[in-house]
């Protein structure tokens, strides 16, 4: 097979990257076909006399932007879905035209404009919706929460004006240091706190700071599809590790040669959507790893509040003794995502740019929400909520686990168990998972199929079930209607 | 002059990057020494074989980060103030190391490391404060707003789930584009309109989607701080346009070769700072410019609620017939600034990629107050409260005005009039703004010296007085303050 690439060594621009826009631009181009198969990464490193790593990454950086697709087996090939906007979208970066047309996008725009991406929910929502995130919306302190509202909404410059600090109201940033000291042993004080709107403003915040095009970060699959997107929307290449019962498996990452890697996003205490808890051997390896290779780690922290067997294990950060971890976590899921508040926790030397970044990205979070919640934490109402919570979802968890036993039986496993509000299950049907959603839908049953959350593999059956939402009676209702499906089938 | 600097044609960094690039070099290691002159942009064009508009963009971007300063009459010269900080947070840059010490930022985060660029306010903050931005904080609505709180602070996941939309609260940009479209003669639905957390969110999502590093971006000159660093923070190289009694001038920017400059911003209602009003002659002749060009123009009506003398002048935006303008405005001047919420007027065929952006960034902004400021417009406690502020406001300034004339006489000339919560003030005085804000500060006094808005003269004695939260007691105060120091001068 002749692929008439050329790479320029003495470029400024990585081989690997020269790699994939030359693979890119054929693909766009259509001189690589859909389902056109390409030779292995070993041969062609040989033809074009790189080495495995390189053509590797190329691949990668193709697969995780879905122009090439991998099956087990039969190797890599351009992806027989390549969608029509994808075609479209592309054209004015294949050939930009400098005068006349419509605005030209920057480098990111016209990568978001290719993405394909899944914004907000759908509507109308379906009547049992077994979608992954909102809290229990009926069990909130809203009462406490109006008061505190009232309380401080007050004709004062302090609260009304801009905050002295970008990095958030100070006695919040200490309430949440304490609230994280002792309930999940992270180490750290108010200076190295930094509110955000939630947990997506922390990983954007973060990539755009440490993460160049062409960079390199490791990612779980599978994994948060929030994350894998601002990774790929900053023109990262995507490395996937894969996920056994003790967490991230750490071969692929180790393996590389040093330097490769410029960060690794991981959810240790439930990965998601696996539910999976990283051991502890893991963790030291990942910490001496991130040391040795003047790595960071990004720990997605997103639901360890809700823990509901065996141990809890402390957060990666506290464990770490060199400076490496970056700790993200959200109060979107423990309250309600419309709050958009959420913590980022930082090595102390990267504070003075992570406040510079959000001066001018967007000054900071308004700031009544910060005054009421810090009341809310010092108050004792935060960690009562969550006790509550805790033993809500623990029943409802155990309802759905035991009525997909009864009505399923062994047409469904159960994955992911020690998530704190979703469960990962696994249905044995021959239904595709794009056929189960359209038939659950027509019930009025909402599903989420975990194919996206793989970086290239296309796993099929299993579903990500959050249930924090939904009452004992919808939940078993939601297992019958799903039961009826699969039994229809058969 | 032996520059010994050799540009590359063959290279994909345009030759204006390559020169910038080497001469902050140059100036980083110290081969080129504070206060050395360098030559003429017509001289280098010579010597290297360039035009001189490449010459120009490259000197462009070291005058607009500070590493050259221009005198008139003597030319240009390394910048003899070279902040310490500047020059050990950019050894890292010049040369990375890619494994050990610390983390390696971004070229983005390695650019803010470096900036100039102040943070939130000072504190403790002077008695008497003549900064700009905030509005009269005793004389805001806040029983009406509490109110609103209340009524939408329930258990409704409408109010507390993610929004439906990143683009904002449907019901609020309905009332938004309605409520532009009779004040402010925009020419929009609710459809074009997104909500952000502010004027910066807007420039910042603007220049992230559209701007790419070494791009060319149009400023008036003097301007506004916010958008200069945004832009600089995305590589861009800065075009600075003088500025008269009928706004931003024209000639910088049409004489320019076409495509060389891809964005404009220009405040249009009231300059900032100097609050001349762009004249219609030149409105129709910058969208010719931007249609012709292909380029976008961000208007930035940030303070056009308040005009107190001559005839509203519609907005730029409602005068396109060419899809080029992107409207900014805020609601934290007419309300207050840690509500956090304004918005975007931006084509229809960009409003998909914004939508991403936001949804990639941040989500969306908290929906509560959405809710909260859906009402208040909608019950007319918006426009009762800026017509209420636009009183208050044209007596403070007339307070300002006169007390200057009389206090200080022809020893204070009052520049910008025209705006609605600042006027800028040239003193005549041989004290330097640095000794002027000094004295001021301990007398109890803030002022703000305009030096900073000046891409690049070293204009003195020009200050930005804002009066919106100031009594008429003391404003008269604060000139009486100003007055004694300027006495006791001469």
């Amino acid at each position: 097979m002749q692929l008439a690439i050329h790479l320029d060594s003495t470029s400024t621009v990585p081989l690997h990257r020269q790699l994939y826009e030359q693979l890119r631009q054929r693909i766009l181009s259509g001189q690589l076909l859909p389902g056109q198969r390409l030779p292995s990464t070993r041969i062609l490193a040989e033809l074009l006399a790189i080495s495995r790593t390189t053509a590797s990454l190329g691949y990668e950086h193709l697969l995780s932007e879905g122009y090439l697709q991998a099956h087990r087996g039969s190797g890599t090939c351009v992806c027989t879905q390549l969608p029509e906007q994808l075609l479209q979208a592309a054209s004015p970066i294949v050939s930009v035209p400098s005068i006349g047309g419509s605005p030209r996008l920057s480098r990111y725009g016209a990568g978001l404009s290719e993405a394909r991406m899944l914004l907000g929910k759908v509507s109308p929502p379906p009547s049992i919706n077994f979608r992954y995130g909102p809290p229990a919306f009926d069990a909130l302190p809203l009462q406490q929460w109006r008061r505190l509202l009232t309380r401080h909404c007050r004709c004062s410059p302090g609260v009304l004006d801009y905050a002295t600090d970008p990095l958030g109201y100070h006695p919040l940033r200490e309430s949440i240091a304490r609230y994280l000291t002792r309930s999940r042993a992270v180490r750290c004080t108010a200076d190295q706190m930094l509110i955000v709107s939630g947990s997506q403003q922390a990983l954007d915040l973060t990539t755009r700071l440490l993460v160049d095009p062409s960079d390199v970060v490791a990612l779980e699959d599978p994994g948060y599809l929030g994350a894998r997107h601002a990774f790929l929307a900053q023109g990262a290449i995507l490395l996937g590790l894969p996920v056994d019962s003790e967490g991230m498996v750490m071969e692929q990452l180790t393996g590389q040669p040093p330097g490769t890697v410029k960060l690794v996003y991981v959810t240790p205490s439930h990965q998601f959507p696996t539910g999976s808890v990283l051991s502890l051997p893991r963790r030291l390896e990942l910490l001496a790893w991130a040391k040795a290779s003047n790595a960071l780690v990004v720990e997605d922290d997103y639901d360890s509040e809700y823990r509901y067997g065996g141990r809890p294990i402390p957060a990666l950060q506290g464990l770490d003794r060199g400076d490496s971890v970056i700790y993200v976590g959200t109060f979107s899921k423990v309250l309600f995502p419309s709050l958009r508040l959420g913590y980022l926790v930082v090595p102390l030397e990267l504070m003075p740019v992570f406040a510079r970044a959000r001066w001018l990205t967007d000054r900071h979070s308004p700031l009544l929400e910060q005054y009421v919640l810090r009341d809310f934490i010092e108050e004792g109402f935060l960690e009562r909520h969550i006790r509550r919570m805790r033993r809500l979802y623990a029943e409802r968890r155990q309802v759905l686990v035991e009525t997909l036993h009864a009505h399923l039986g062994n047409r469904a496993s159960v994955l992911g168990e020690e998530a704190g509000m979703h469960v990962l299950v696994r249905f044995q049907t021959h239904l595709s998972d794009e056929a189960l959603v359209a038939r659950a839908a027509e019930a009025g049953v909402g599903l989420t199929s975990a194919a996206a959350n793989y970086l290239h593999s296309d796993v099929q059956g299993e579903f990500i079930l959050g249930y924090a939402d939904l009452t004992p009676e919808r939940l078993v209702e939601g297992v019958v209607r799903i039961a009826r499906i699969l039994d229809a089938k058969e």
